[in-house]
């Protein structure tokens, strides 16, 4: 059964890597002309996917999830209108593909360009979340990239359905149909093959919770761009505006607590920390946040009337990714304790200060190791869409290729053309 | 005693993680004067180090090394004053950290910037080649990098001698001693300590053979950047230009065929071969080389006079990094047969159409899925120098991150550096 598996994975594989052979070379027009098909067909087929989806959501598996998870599992007439808008926005975006990003002529006459190429073959392992499967393929189609999906159990049929249309809007448009190719099965062993074809899949981005992102990075021979956490940080400087920190650790924490971009962690300067907690704390609790504080800020905050209110942090709290609403809050006595105990605390994926001190703000700017790191901001904005790229594939805390949110161009590398006139090196 | 190494490398990655938060912010004034340094004390170092390097060469492990590899083990006055040449020109080089790299003002008036950084902490894997620790040593430092170094037992107290350098010049210009550190051992179980510490070094750069290459890709969770084989493909279009097709091949194979740019295939249209495979071979013969060919190409060869000096070729042949005095030579009848040949036998390293057909190498460039194609050149220029890098770290077959030779700014990452004005999301 194994050996089956392997062999029809390596057998899709195969296609794919043969598939995007041709799609490095297409025009964006016949890229753009099969997104627009396969708008068209989502819209036309409601009754199909509404369908498909009814029988993913009567399953065990789906009977097993969590409401959330449910919930983003769950399509709806609206849900699939948004699906066929985001298809129609990537075709409004630039096509990376091609972009001239530098040029030289060497003292020996050698005309050397470096351009943007698509990566070649990608994989996107993923869990019951039936809009990836259109976010991603067409993300990876756009930019000349053959994809190969592997969704949730729980979302078989709707991924099913929804690949169906995906074959039918490339073929139309005279692309491969193995541009876009789902595993016809969630067994776990196909997984495990697919993550070992290094020689035909050249990036695997996984998508969902820690667990599933860390199965994928321990067993993958292929690159994985990926983010394990996002333990994010607004660090309250001395010299904040103080309904500006509390503006933005508010909207940090609470905004979205299950986004991997919110606040977990607060930090505050000693020397406000006994003007600002209790106004965070009030304005946090408000949105029915809960603090867990070291003892500095708990002994603050012990002497205001929110006492009952808020609770010891354990050691653990200080790295944890609470994904709720939740959050660690300690005193600091130093901007410098604060950069150290980001980059040694954080994920290095975004964080904050809040300060009206430039010489201050320049130095965290400077000194903090994540992909992302704000002045007077929320870390709510990292996301592909709010850095303006129309589009996001993923956001990224690995260091190499892609850091921070990834967009079209993150998912392409580039390839040296090099023109001569017959020179051979000395 | 495994455990005893695993907590030596695990401090050791410590130390330099720490020593990368330093470096990553420390001004190119200090680290030119580290190299200045360091140039200096090789100067003054060369009854040491070709001690050093004697011991070496006196070993058990150095007598088993073939002539070649014993030869790069090998120091000499020559050879150190041509290591202090190097330090001091990468002195020279521009330093790429804090390059702007992209900026914009969101509609919202968030001003985002997009700034080059150092990876972080960077392992070097190496083999009996004592220049290579200078070499990444200066070109991690540069670039602001922390790095650490495992060479081969061969070298080792050469190894320890030059890394004695470093630390003086380091600790001399105000540096952290820990931004570069030789592994005080080359137990393999260190390094296998060293592949799985993903929390504290980003980057794996393997240098030397294939086998030490693959070992490391197998082994680390790190991320590995690196070639396996550079398996070159020289094709002669119908439309060459035969004695540049012929100075071009003879270069491109005979110059130096222990390279990785080195060509090890040969493919020529069939309307040209039966007038370019006899001279090439006669000037392939010359320069000592063997032709393995194929049948029609060896027909072709079976009617000259150099019938008794070619042989055919078997199927591995047309996949092999020879890395010698040989080369396998095929007759195409299109160019799409040629790339199609080369998209499945290559490495993807660096390959080369010889034509005078523009369209015809238009569509080999674009066509050709490898890091560095070429149009009427060589593929020997595949090199850090050669491109005007300056340095050159390695070269890359991998598309994440790096793809060809690697300078400086390949061994960086960026970051986004965003500026609010109490900016919170919607």
């Amino acid at each position: 059964m194994s050996a089956e598996l392997t062999s029809l994975v390596t057998s899709l594989a195969q296609r794919a890597r043969a598939a995007s052979l041709v799609l490095a070379t297409v025009p964006t027009a016949a890229k753009n002309a099969a997104l627009a098909r396969l708008a068209d067909l989502i819209d036309a087929s409601h009754a199909a996917l509404l369908a498909a989806n009814a029988s993913d959501l009567a399953s065990p598996e789906a009977a097993a999830l969590s409401a959330a998870s449910r919930d983003r599992l769950t399509l709806t007439t609206a849900r699939l209108n948004h699906l066929a808008v985001s298809v129609r926005e990537v075709i409004a975006l630039p096509d990376p593909v091609g972009d001239l990003l530098e040029e030289t002529t060497r003292p020996n006459g050698l005309h050397i360009r470096k351009v943007r190429v698509p990566i070649g073959v990608i994989g996107i392992i993923y869990e019951a979340r039936p809009n990836v499967t259109i976010d991603c393929a067409i993300l990876c189609l756009k930019s000349g990239n053959a994809s190969i999906l592997r969704g949730g159990k729980e979302c078989f049929h709707t991924n099913t359905a929804l690949a169906a249309l995906i074959t039918a809007a490339l073929t139309t448009a005279g692309l491969p149909a193995d541009a876009v190719q789902l595993i016809p099965t969630t067994d776990r062993a196909a997984l495990n093959a697919l993550l070992k074809l290094d020689s035909l899949i050249h990036c695997i981005i996984p998508r969902g919770g820690e667990s599933l992102i860390r199965f994928v990075a321990e067993n993958s021979t292929i690159p994985v761009i990926k983010h394990f956490q996002g333990v994010c940080f607004v660090y309250v400087d001395a010299a904040a505006d103080l309904s500006m920190a509390e503006a933005i650790t508010v909207n940090a924490k609470a905004s979205r607590p299950s986004a991997c971009n919110a606040a977990e962690q607060l930090l505050v300067h000693a020397s406000v920390a006994g003007k600002f907690l209790p106004a965070v704390a009030r304005a946090l609790i408000a949105k029915n946040v809960q603090l867990r504080c070291d003892p500095v800020s708990l002994a603050i905050l012990a002497a205001s009337d929110l006492s009952t209110l808020v609770a010891p942090a354990t050691a653990s709290d200080y790295t944890t990714e609470f994904l709720d609403t939740i959050i660690a809050v300690r005193v600091v006595d130093s901007l410098d304790t604060a950069i150290a105990t980001i980059n040694r605390d954080s994920s290095n994926h975004s964080d904050a200060i809040v300060t009206a001190d430039e010489p201050a703000a320049r130095r965290f700017l400077a000194s903090v190791d994540s992909a992302t790191v704000y002045w007077n901001a929320s870390t709510r904005f990292t996301d592909g869409f709010e850095f303006g790229y129309g589009a996001e594939i993923g956001i990224s805390t690995d260091r190499l290729h892609a850091r921070g949110p990834m967009g079209l161009r993150e998912l392409c590398t580039y390839k040296f053309l090099i023109e001569g006139t017959g020179q051979v090196r000395p």
